[in-house]
């Protein structure tokens, strides 16, 4: 296809398209005359995840040209390109971190098998988790980590739906666009549904019993 | 206790005290001479709420006074009060909505009969949900929404678990107090820990088998 087609199958503008290919974020296309060049579906399915990384994940342009480094590395597992994207696209808040913070995590990751490979100073995941919790240390909430392994038991069930979803997308550059919306718009939606279940069961909970039926046993109100 | 006291116990300087006084967000104390007033645990536990609303959840002095009214309203149970919390500290994504989306969001809250009282166009949550599920269509992704199921699923965990950490505070205050702390904080812990959930289940199905040990089945690689 031509770059006008590329254009409108990728909603990214021409120009945008032509920036990308200075930068060298979209590989060259084969030119089938002095002004013209081809482009295949590898292009296309490489400028949805570019666009991905810079309009969904805000990255810059330095930083997305690392994360494809990461993507087209030979002889690496998808699990470990998947864990360098996460970096790339998790960033903590610039919160002064506190050392008790810092102990909780170590101890967090050290209780779970699978995340006892991660250096917690240099990962932006862990530190992103102790920035959370200094916050929380900050306004005397020192009792915050104790929800963690909880909030692991239900965002494995929500990690499997996650990969499900993109494990079967076709290529590599679709499952990394699919792990970079999934994280980052997925965030959101978490964030949205997060409310939702807090109304679910805070109505359990809380909610003034409502005048009893037949078989029916009113619930506790707090 | 003095206002000095008060200061020093609840981490917010004397000025800022004065000025939460002079807007009727923190009621005023009981004169013990001309110029001393006197504070106890009640002004203690709602400075703490109206220090969780200004500074963790970044609300103005007037929506935070609009939260202060709905948490004193008498006869109104705890679950509907944090309801009201709930919707004064969430801000959807100033995005256009789809129509796509927002048809999505109804048909989530439908199939879950404890959502069904949800005004979609009211909520500042669903408004969020759909506000999300319009950002990851318009980068095409329109089967995001097929996840929202084991989204709550594992959300419920996760609300239990929270509902148990802010149930056993004392007041009516402490309570609103932490679920403010731990809606807005927990958002981001919760983003942390969903990379490092990504990572757990990911390494089970995408990292290259390892050598096979005895009584040992290799994973299988993506």
């Amino acid at each position: 296809m031509r770059v006008g087609e590329l254009s409108k199958r990728s909603g990214v503008p021409v120009p945008t398209i032509k920036y990308y290919l200075r930068e060298g974020l979209l590989p060259a296309g084969v030119l089938t005359s002095p002004n013209q060049a081809h482009y295949d579906d590898e292009h296309l399915r490489r400028l949805r995840l570019v666009r991905a990384l810079v309009d969904v994940g805000g990255l810059s342009i330095a930083t997305v040209r690392g994360v494809l480094t990461a993507v087209d590395t030979r002889d690496d597992s998808l699990h470990n390109k998947l864990g360098a994207v996460q970096e790339a696209i998790s960033q903590p808040s610039p919160v002064e971190l506190d050392p008790l913070a810092v102990k909780d995590v170590q101890a967090f990751c050290e209780r779970h098998g699978g995340l006892e490979g991660f250096d917690i100073a240099a990962s932006n995941v862990t530190l992103m988790l102790a920035a959370a919790l200094s916050a929380a240390r900050s306004v005397g909430h020192d009792h915050f980590q104790d929800l963690l392994d909880s909030y692991l038991e239900g965002l494995k069930i929500i990690a499997k739906a996650d990969l499900d979803y993109i494990a079967h997308r076709g290529s590599r550059d679709d499952i990394i666009e699919g792990m970079v919306v999934g994280t980052l718009i997925g965030d959101e939606v978490l964030k949205a549904v997060r409310r939702l279940a807090h109304v679910e069961v805070s109505r359990d909970l809380m909610a003034p019993p409502a005048p009893p039926k037949a078989n029916e046993t009113p619930g506790s109100a707090l």
